[in-house]
């Protein structure tokens, strides 16, 4: 398997997952939240995927194709570690879907650095919201869900709040 | 349809289109030519798809993950522009299989870009080399070859040197 191989399956899966989100989250009332901006391909399939919901994004610099920014009221800008914990006043429990791919290239860095922001993300999820996750994820709050078909255990990760 | 879409499928046929031009090569004795490295990640496909094949690689300044550096003597550094026009001596007429990803996210950059090239990749392909390429190529000196089972026109494109 190539890493061309293995890019093309891991954003397969990444999709499977936020598409099958749309259905878990669907009884929901809130806001969708992705942790990283990127290029913003993500943010662009979230936008396509919720066309009713607030999406809001946390980035520390943009550098995404200009079609894909968020308007300013919308983008949180910084260190997730800092702006996480100063969001909760305005979005505490109102996020019914949270999308997180720190994707650094570099396995062990985004598993440590989504064992810190758990506690952060954690508490503005309502109950019953969906977090979609490529590190997997460790919280007593958060039950593993089944992937969508086509999606091997271990590729992608969706959890519900508990 | 989403970038995230449209990023998957623009990978899932340029994939498709490499793999396809092994058995389209595989009767042509020579080297591969991948022209920019990147992430190394397609380098990594067609390390895959032909082992026993010495591929060479342009780029300017190589950014890609560690294992997917090729060894310095297969590394052609520096302005496409220039190094092509310099390799002709070494490769000339060697090359059974030519990759083109300009990919800059600039439709017409990387069109105009590969015009600028084709001049200097041409004379380096065999006869009947296969030239696989993101942009759409006018050459006098290739036809245009069926795209494999999936690729839609369009999205991928391959060549044969005449």
């Amino acid at each position: 398997m190539s890493r061309l191989d293995s890019f093309i399956r891991r954003l397969e899966a990444q999709r499977a997952c936020l598409n099958h989100a749309v259905e878990l989250t669907r009884h929901l009332d809130g806001i969708v939240l992705e942790l990283g901006l990127g290029n913003g391909r993500t943010y662009d399939h979230l936008r396509s995927l919720f066309p009713g919901r607030d999406i809001y994004v946390c980035e520390r610099r943009v550098a995404a194709h200009p079609d894909c920014v968020p308007p300013p009221e919308r983008l949180i800008l910084g260190d997730m570690r800092e702006t996480l914990a100063a969001a909760r006043a305005s979005l505490g429990e109102r996020v019914i879907l949270a999308h997180l791919d720190v994707g650094t290239g570099d396995a062990a860095a985004n598993q440590a650095l989504a064992a810190q922001l758990m506690p952060l993300v954690v508490p503005l999820l309502c109950q019953g919201a969906v977090l979609v996750s490529d590190p997997v994820i460790d919280s007593a709050e958060l039950l593993a869900l089944p992937l969508p078909d086509g999606v091997t255990p271990g590729r992608y990760h969706l959890y519900r709040r508990l």
